[in-house]
């Protein structure tokens, strides 16, 4: 047998019943808090058996040894023989369901259901269709494509080309239901004080975002390599333009170069009081 | 002063100093464990600052003095002085930094950063790109548009119209990034017994969905009233013919029916053992 390597590389498992999404989001926001170490990253997914569990805990044993430190688990797992036999395992449990279950229990005065599978209700008919219709508003409403839909959105975003409407846009659709369109503000727009006659019924539901220019120049660039479009002196030009239009048009706005899709969907949920189409 | 009313509702906040989105999914794949108590659930993001914590505790302090029973609170606050205000509410703390951190600590040896708002890190130029491109890619190779860019996609699902595969691609798109088309099976392909023409340099990236057709013709009904596509004989007579296609031809596939978009998307990473391209 080698030597135990001296390393600050971790393995680490997320384990669920179901997709694995919860114990990946809780298991991330830990480990971003730990730097300097180098965590090697595997989803468990659908652990839903004694047989799977039996496999998961020889992956996690053979990581053990070739890492020669034991592996980190963060479980969802709702089971208890298959918590029970994960337990089993040379791996360190972080074991969501078991910290706070009993407590939960006891506040409530409720006994849980041990039920598995329950971490996603979204396989519903009901919540279905509401994706799928916010979807298909977003698609069908995209980048000015049409703007006849405009009185039965919950949200239009505007803001100039390759600012990041579009992704916001789906985003809000898939996660939250919302019914959002977009609007590209141009610079032919952007010749006239006024907002674009299009919005001004919709002044209320408008949100613009914005962007740092010189990361706006990168995105352009990508596209349309050489053009006019993607110069530093245009994308400056266009986006000094349109904040001015937002402040002057009291328009609430967002800069998006330095946030994820997450965080600027939640900040204009939060800014504009949004409410989510989509039960939890 | 009104008695205490006899309740099973309980308010539930989810205190971020971010989006919220970890908190949310830790708490709600708790709270679907316990049946007949009707939670009232909501998000408070941005708790980034001692007024911010200060206004969060008189929320709760007054859903406790409404409901007559104490609020749950799923935190995933960081900072320290923020989660020590928001422990002298009135509600039950379910702190999940609090709980994992310091065991961490100790096994790895290190101090965490205790910074605040690393969860989610995807603010990056490059993740952003990687996101963006991957949403261009699935908008471009949607249902079937073109079939000229199938040689670049890391997958593309295959199934009969409306039975979920443009969201399936954004959801891929969006949250890790994948390279994702999609191609419908028509009436017409049906007909033959070989896959059709252009899937077949593919196949081994072809991922199929089917559907229930019931639950088919409730979508398509929903699109096209009395059409001869949404009746439940074509449902069922293209259901069964694409799911003879997919068995013929060797094509892993998946029934979307019951089973939620995150669901969907995982179960085909996990089965075609799909890599994510955006870092976590």
């Amino acid at each position: 047998m080698l030597a135990m390597p001296v390393t600050t590389q971790r393995t680490v498992f997320f384990l669920s019943d179901r997709t694995g999404i919860t114990a990946e989001a809780l298991g991330h926001s830990l480990l971003t808090q730990f730097e300097g170490v180098e965590f090697k990253q595997l989803t468990l997914p659908f652990i839903d058996s004694p047989t799977k569990a039996q496999d998961a805990v020889d992956t996690i044993n053979q990581a053990h040894r070739d890492d020669g430190s034991r592996p980190l688990l963060f479980s969802t797992l709702v089971d208890a023989e298959v918590r029970s036999l994960i337990s089993t395992s040379e791996g360190m449990m972080f074991d969501f369901f078991d910290t706070f279950i009993n407590p939960l229990e006891a506040e409530l005065g409720v006994r849980s259901s041990h039920a598995v599978g329950r971490s996603h209700g979204m396989g519903t008919y009901a919540s279905y269709k509401v994706r799928i219709d916010a979807v298909n508003f977003a698609l069908a409403n995209d980048d000015g494509i049409t703007t006849v839909n405009f009185p039965h959105a919950d949200i239009i975003l505007i803001g100039v080309s390759r600012c990041g409407k579009t992704p916001t846009c789906l985003y809000l659709a898939l996660q939250v239901g919302t019914l959002a369109a977009n609007y590209p503000i141009t610079e032919e727009d952007l010749e006239f004080t006024d907002l674009p006659k299009v919005l001004r019924p919709h002044r209320a539901r408008l949100f613009g975002l914005t962007i740092d220019p010189i990361r706006l120049q990168q995105i352009r660039t990508e596209r349309r390599p050489n053009s006019r479009y993607a110069t530093i002196e245009q994308c400056r030009r266009e986006v000094a333009a349109v904040e001015e239009l937002y402040r002057r048009e009291k328009i609430p706005f967002l800069d998006t170069s330095t946030v994820s899709i997450e965080e600027i969907a939640t900040t204009i949920m939060h800014m504009t009081n949004l409410k989510r189409r989509m039960q939890r």
